[in-house]
């Protein structure tokens, strides 16, 4: 079972969270903990070898020790839900669905969402249900409308934008709190807005990297899950730096989700911890 | 203060550890914990927010609230003294002498001992006491029992074999049982014994490493603290991997010193678990 | 027009190859070359920006300017066609059908022969044939022939063996010398033999890797076309280090074939160049 | 013998360049090559097995085959003289002072300039000049007239910011063009300008990293010479981080030294080929 708490920090926190898993004859298996002192916060993430029988009930003795306005999570959904949102690159939907398919993704993909037609067959092959909205005749606000019906439909535990390349608008963000993931090109906050790769090649950078973060209203500016680099020299060119891009992309994509849907992810004042 | 623990496992331990800081009024500003499971041990370091007037007294109280043979430090020894043995090879000591002259080791080096000479020059810009014991000239055993003598006489925490070239006998490794740190060329346990960076070019690998472990008897098989790798490629002679190699080894060793030296390295069954 | 030739070294080589392009008019857009001065040998790798429409006169131009017994290839078959051997585990079949379905794995795969039916289904969903070969209930020897003979219909420029687990004969390999790429869990040459990643657990290693290299007769001890690795910790049971292993596996496995099928690759005395 | 080769592509230049090695009876012993085929330019660093007796003639010889205004450099100066520029910061300084001692920084060091005086006692502990040449009491203007003078009594080839943390004006850097290497904390071009940690710990980033650069006008937009990241997380302070990224700061400023000093590195439109 896996307890997940984030709250006020106070003398005695992990003592009183510890001692009521003795209480109920829960080993701690793993135990990772995290006090961020100057904003006086407490994240924990509890492995334990036993299941409550009554979640909520245990959730309930949880806050009764905690300072108030704690959150708690008890194992939350062991199979996640999500709905992916793409474009027409495949790199990072591909891996979504080949883990998806072989039960290794830690969620299920409830459908695929496409501003355009060219990823439906892959997703058909793989037996997922594959949506088509394009933003083509009709408004943005139209669109979004269509799709963020569709998301409510599968009523999801998060979003994933596997290079979605449209702008989704607050009012969309504002429904899926932290709860949207997206894989940006190259480094945040660097080379911010369009054209990243061309900015990169341009200046001659020796690595090109990718992020992957929670979505807030500010554009490419939420709180980061996970980065990774990779070397690159003079001889690529700005598509062969697109073409490696992909693959570091697709590589923190997927770390990024396994955190997350591992529950190792927390999120407050636009940065994240992350309990490895 | 810095607190390390290393017992038995049994329910509770997170608890009645920390009930005790908080009856203390210690606030845990980090926790680092691991089980292992298989073996039924428990490990875990503790940063708290305060100094204990009298170390002996709650280091006794710890060990009342914990399994029989339980081992428990208490910030020991912040400053903690090192012996260096060296033979020709710059790399590592130089940079462990620039960390100590600047304060940022997290020990203090007592002197230097060299089987050669030549590094006698830079400790002595240093102001750190070098003494060259040649095995030259007399039996292996007689050279090691003067080594043996003047590490004694510096009383050190821990020796650090930073490119030292002899082996050292069994007799010698058990004065200081998981006190001995070494760097070793390459991986470990890949191309154990002698000229290992000659069969990785011949291999014609693709990365080349090195590790920093402790001294055991068995020759480089002792628990491993750290490990780093740098690509290489068929560019490379084996002269230009050794080179390549120095780099990653006096960076290896520093990693790995400033993991001990801070308390983060736990030493069973021939294996570390590192706190970070 | 890719051109690669491996010879031995004499002075003025370059020149009279670049010669032969200028009287072509063929620009040198990309050249790699290296020699291994010990051996006397020279490796190039030339992308010039035009295409001969008689490629055997240029390669026969190009001998006569060669030392004798040069191996000279003009941009060959640029759709390489591959056969695909594998077990049960599906992290770099999906992989490679992922490319090879999206059209950039450089290669077509003609089949794939698994010694176990699970990896049938996401092969069909691709469209790419799959046979079964089990070798239950037959010799090895029997399954070895069925396993050949498949092949050989396919007439492929390479076998890959995507976590293919079982041995296959000095016949079979001698078949395909040079021509067939295996992707191997942990190090190379460490933790030879049967449960590398058991033993790198017990080992307690801070790192973890993979090796794709060509298949030779002796047991993973062929030339290495690629290495990667990624850091593990205590926390890793051997089971999560297997999962790791998976990824960096992938991931190794996906360059080498993709240095492989862009010719960039040589091999000489039981290594490597590669020209990137 | 290394030669250096910049200019206009144009079809044969390979082989007239080598064919004049040839005719000299130099092999070639290692041979990079790029060609930014947008911008129609050329770059050659070629190492041959002898040298030159008279290098003028050679470098003659060069120009006389190869377009107008190319850049030919033959073996220059094996021993380069370099400055260091330092404030307070250590790191880099030693680094660079152990190697120059031991004879494999592949450059002497004429002297140090320091904006403050720290750092004068580990300079003269390796016997190297220290000048101390304060900003305070005077203007920035007088300062930098002063370490002008410094530094053009020494006649170096290359001036090292080895975290000088004082801009030099355009003045300054017009009298050193691309032989001004610094060293900047954290990406390049994310976080430009002050407290890039601070604004690093702010994100929650996942990575830190180093750039080694040449100096132009624009702050720290002059062209990259190498770039390292390391990982970090959640449990890292500020503080933390600035000491992570000391690391990767010494660590990719010697790679980049490294390079420059082996004429490896090439500049143009602002960005660099390395060629290794």
């Amino acid at each position: 079972m896996i307890i997940v708490i984030q709250c006020r920090d106070q003398v005695g926190l992990v003592a009183s969270i510890s001692a009521l898993m003795a209480r109920h004859h829960y080993n701690i298996v793993s135990l990772g903990e995290h006090v961020d002192v100057a904003e006086n916060l407490f994240f924990m993430r509890l492995e334990v070898d036993g299941n409550a029988a009554d979640t909520q009930t245990l959730e309930q003795e949880l806050c009764d020790i905690l300072p108030p306005q704690a959150l708690v999570k008890i194992n939350p959904k062991p199979d996640k839900k999500i709905v992916v949102l793409v474009t027409k690159e495949y790199h990072c939907l591909a891996d979504i669905l080949v883990r998806n398919y072989f039960g290794t993704l830690g969620a299920s993909v409830q459908c695929v969402i496409g501003n355009h037609a060219v990823l439906a067959d892959v997703c058909r092959r793989f037996d997922v249900p594959f949506h088509h909205i394009s933003y083509e005749g009709q408004t943005k606000q139209q669109a979004e409308g269509q799709i963020t019906s569709l998301v409510q439909q599968s009523n999801p535990d998060y979003v994933v934008l596997a290079k979605f390349m449209r702008i989704l608008s607050p009012a969309f963000n504002s429904l899926f709190p932290m709860r949207i993931i997206n894989i940006h090109h190259s480094f945040l906050p660097a080379f911010v807005g369009a054209s990243p790769y061309k900015q990169a090649f341009e200046r001659g950078v020796k690595l090109i990297g990718a992020t992957a973060h929670f979505v807030s209203n500010e554009l490419d500016e939420g709180p980061i899950i996970a980065q990774q680099i990779i070397p690159v020299n003079h001889g690529y060119t700005a598509a062969d730096m697109v073409t490696a891009g992909k693959e570091v992309e697709t590589s923190v994509l997927a770390k990024a989700l396994k955190l997350v849907f591992d529950d190792r992810v927390f999120v407050y004042n636009n940065k994240t911890v992350v309990i490895e």
